[in-house]
């Protein structure tokens, strides 16, 4: 008999579902180490954390996150709240010895990152970076370790969503800087740093500019950032809530001597790939649909190009997890990783404040 | 409280698993009018079986299809066997007065389609062409219905997959005449004939061809057929397992008198539109990517360009199943869509023997 | 000092726009073996055809076509008139002993086709086939004598455009007949052959259906056909001129056992390449920009990604007739070739006259 | 009659060439208000000089600059000289009373670029950033002209090339900081700040980066710049000649209220558009091939879909430009539109010494 793996999860939004839904799918495509038991939900709504809990399976529910985490009958503390919350709960699972997984962005500052960090120093710990297990990124990575890129000149990565230019839209806790953290920055410009750290390494310095676009807003709406890498690639980071036209397009392009690589979020079954070996007459950027069953964590789902998801992310994240949990190894981005985005964030909206030049301590 | 809808899966292969899925997903995205119970899980291999059972939360197994069928204690029968086995599961299913859910094509035959039909003819049914319900399609359906496209031209389809030019594939029974049928067609190409009924109508008649490239094999892989449309459109229909390049390509084209539709199933969450009635200098095929709340099925889901893969149309297929139950209507496509797909593809292979145009009779 | 090559265009509408272009500009990009001399432009609007020599810096202008053919002083007879003329001045302008280029198609039956190749068959010929002088199609060429692809198994052509339901256009002898012959074959469907000639050899047989979409046009609209070839491969092919959305889509597609190849004529520096002998992890359609000094073709113009047009594949085509013919070799497409097309295209037209599968007789 | 443009062309490199081209064939394109006589073409290389005059049909040939700029039986001097030449070479046909057409970049320096308008100030000029004339482009001002675009958030814009890692190329002027300036600056980045100009109007400040990637290089390699426009939109701009995979990618995106458009120079037939104003579940990127009739510039080249190329740009602009000389109308890009691409490079120069944000200057 396989142990069991008893998770809380605090929250219950729309991350509460993602989250909720990779606990009910993991085991059904991937051969886990653990019986995964979603033990109990927590959140302030009574009457919809019932809906809820009945929905996805939790056997109970709880209002009091405080006693939740430190319940005896739970392993895992899972937190998906607004990022305000994250470093409260986190550290208090981690001082009930739990193992803590969190939501991006781990932290509302370094300080709060470099706090929690360290209260879970002893024990596992995972960040939702989810995009990480999108299969073309992780081919990507795969590439890269291979050497197939080589040195690389540029970095360009940008997160275009427009539902900023949305005035019909509900308010939400996102738009709220006591709840959020920065807007856009916190949002959408953190996946694009733990991507760009997972592909081309530890960011030296920055200059960067913010914009508020709508009238009577006070969380930012873009963010544009001009950052070097230490493997001397000059990048540019580009999130927006204004991106009109892009639905979710959360997209990189590298420029590298050995050859190019493209993705955008909104075709994640596909990686653009570019050989510079090849013969010039050659050379041209190759649509690679990321969906065989040699390529990384695809093959545990469907058949060759028969695509999968945005959800998918999160079960092939939280599998990956458990298996380095049975083997006692670490798994990426923990809690560290989480930090170093923080970091390169708190850069980030520095320069953005100043007009400066900001190193990035990734220390 | 909700009813139950308790079903019985007769068959533990990769549809199966597609079959399960949908089966533990559809409470989770869709407000479903039944209580899905995954009563009994039926197959010949007991251990797999057994495996299959517990990962997917069947609460029984069984290796005896027919004192399946008869249970008193389940409510539908969903058939996803080799070709050669629905007819027989089927009919009993009837005659026991389940409802009947069976995996595409319907039948082996005209005749056995016909059979099928007959039997369940007052009952609930429904082939799980699931592809009606990709987002895409559906809003091309859509379209249509609107009258956007108005009198159609040309209707084009294609189907092209690789795995036939690939020896190292272990066998399969979709490569024995007497488990699958015809090969390609069956296979493939009533995909594409189902679509076109959905966006296009009923045919009228057809000239074809089949090629068999591989050496000793006796399925067809590939076959090509001009089909005319009873509105009066010029159609091409092209499957193939020889289509090197294409994981999984199933497209369709279609050019009217007030724009073109375009879509690709590796994409599918996209659909290309042009808009005939803009100014000529702005007309071009938009890249929709079909994943608005406002599209149907998708907003089920996620969120906006947060995309969905291919067993999402399995789910949606489902809960569209499950909603025109409980209202009493008819859900599309059930056993007589099945069969007229079986009547041109019937016409489509008898031509491609004869050489000879070849009428389809829809009646 | 180089000879002369004294040329006579007889014809003075869009083709000879194109081809006096041709005359002016292959001099500049390429080293021709001889220096051009636009000797005499022939038309019968003798105004527009003064402007026109104006223009174009043609020496002389002539209303008499049949005098024009027999002038001692032309070396080389060009018809870019209407198809119904082209055998008539082909034949005369070969009994002068000219050198005969002529518009495509080369004539509007197969046995005028006949007729002029055996009336020219001393003579250097050239169809202004132009499209085999895309360097994507030179290209893709290169890589099937390269055995890049190997045993092809099928062959998709379509070419669609979409002003047949423009009815706001000024009418054209295209629509005519007596002038045009057949409407979208001898148009569209004739470069399709040529160019599926050229890369995937002769044809064997056929089954075919023409459409005539507009009211009151007595030319096709559309023709859509099986075509079966020499190497075993399944074609289909398809001419429109009511591919809505379409404006000059001249596409191609091969699938064979060393890759796939992907063409359109309105995204001409452009060759879709996918080689089958790279990792199934690593295959992808790469987007080949043919605009490499390294290319067939290209280097003559401009530079690296600094992309050409529709008018350089006739510039293209006129330099290297010229250079087979200082050479003494065979330019193709030569009459023979397009005598081929005509072939093909005959065999279409009957099998969509009778509905009967129809043999192509390539002799 | 119309009366003549007699031009004296100054370089012989292959600006000199794209040049030539343009004398030749604009009138065989447009109906051009002057006969353009191709009077004299100046350049150091006698031999090769000769060559090229014969080629592109110049009258003349000289060795020296400095009397051609006087000589009395020109109109205008066309300068495609390396960068470090134009002052000069403009300054003296300006005192001349010459008309003045000068390659891209205008100049080396602000300064330099202030002395040549000065210079030519009651004076007839243009600079030769041809890419205004691309269809699409010209498309595109319209479209933003018509107010279809709106309050603009986001402009960005990219110029990637491949060949500084090809240490295999010839040296060229272009990597001698004397006689170019600045490297990718000078080169690339200057096309991207004239096109930004016409469609987003003057730009405020910049902080910026550069990159000599390669070893033993003098010049840039890279530059890398947040810029801001007057119209309170966040600008990003990116010139390389490390864009490993690119071979001519010059592209840019807008985001704004109205919608989206995206541009790339490999596909100058294609402007991609996104109407913000349809509704959301049609709201698709178009790829619109600009090549209709009604289309800005195109309808004097072919038909629809019968694409154009890098060529026909400056085709184009010279024929606006004599169009422009004959009203009495300002042409532009003019002098001073080349000086406010200086001052904005300047500034981004400047930036990328000293790390500091620059106020643009483009008074």
């Amino acid at each position: 008999m396989i142990p069991e793996f008893r998770v809380a999860l605090i929250g219950q939004g729309f991350m509460g579902k993602a989250h909720s839904n990779a606990y009910c799918q993991a085991g059904h495509f991937f051969d886990l180490p653990y019986k995964i038991r979603r033990r109990v939900i927590c959140g302030r709504d009574a009457a919809a954390l019932a809906a809820m809990a009945d929905r996805w399976g939790w056997e109970e529910t709880s209002t009091d996150w405080r006693a939740t985490v430190e319940r005896p009958d739970i392993d895992a503390v899972d937190i998906s709240l607004p990022n305000h919350m994250h470093a409260s709960v986190a550290i208090a699972a981690a001082q009930a010895g739990k193992i803590v997984m969190c939501e991006k962005p781990l932290a509302m500052s370094v300080a709060e990152a470099r706090a929690m960090t360290e209260a879970a120093r002893k024990l596992p710990t995972m960040v939702w970076f989810n995009y990480r297990r999108v299969p073309a990124i992780a081919f990507a990575r795969q590439l890269i370790d291979d050497g197939r890129l080589g040195r690389v000149f540029h970095y360009n990565a940008a997160y275009k969503q427009q539902w900023g230019a949305d005035n019909s839209r509900p308010p939400s806790w996102k738009m709220d800087p006591a709840l959020a953290g920065s807007g856009v920055g916190d949002d959408l410009l953190t996946h694009l740093l733990d991507t760009a750290l997972y592909l081309n390494g530890p960011m030296t310095r920055t200059v960067a500019i913010r914009r508020i676009f709508a009238a009577n807003r006070t969380v930012d709406d873009a963010v544009v950032a001009i950052v070097e890498f230490a493997n001397g690639s000059a990048g540019t980071f580009e999130a927006t809530r204004f991106g009109i036209g892009c639905k979710n397009q959360n997209a990189f392009e590298m420029h590298a001597a050995g050859g190019m690589l493209r993705f955008n979020l909104e075709r994640l079954n596909h990686l653009e790939f570019l050989d510079a070996s090849e013969p010039s007459t050659e050379q041209g950027l190759r649509d690679l649909l990321v969906t065989d069953m040699k390529h990384p964590i695809f093959g545990s789902f469907w058949r060759p190009g028969h695509i999968i998801g945005y959800e998918h992310t999160f079960i092939a994240a939280l599998a990956q997890f458990l298996d380095c949990l049975s083997r006692g190894e670490d798994f990426h981005p923990n809690f560290s990783d989480g930090l170093a985005v923080q970091q390169a964030l708190d850069a980030i909206q520095r320069s953005a404040g100043t007009g400066q030049w900001t190193a990035i301590d990734q220390g």
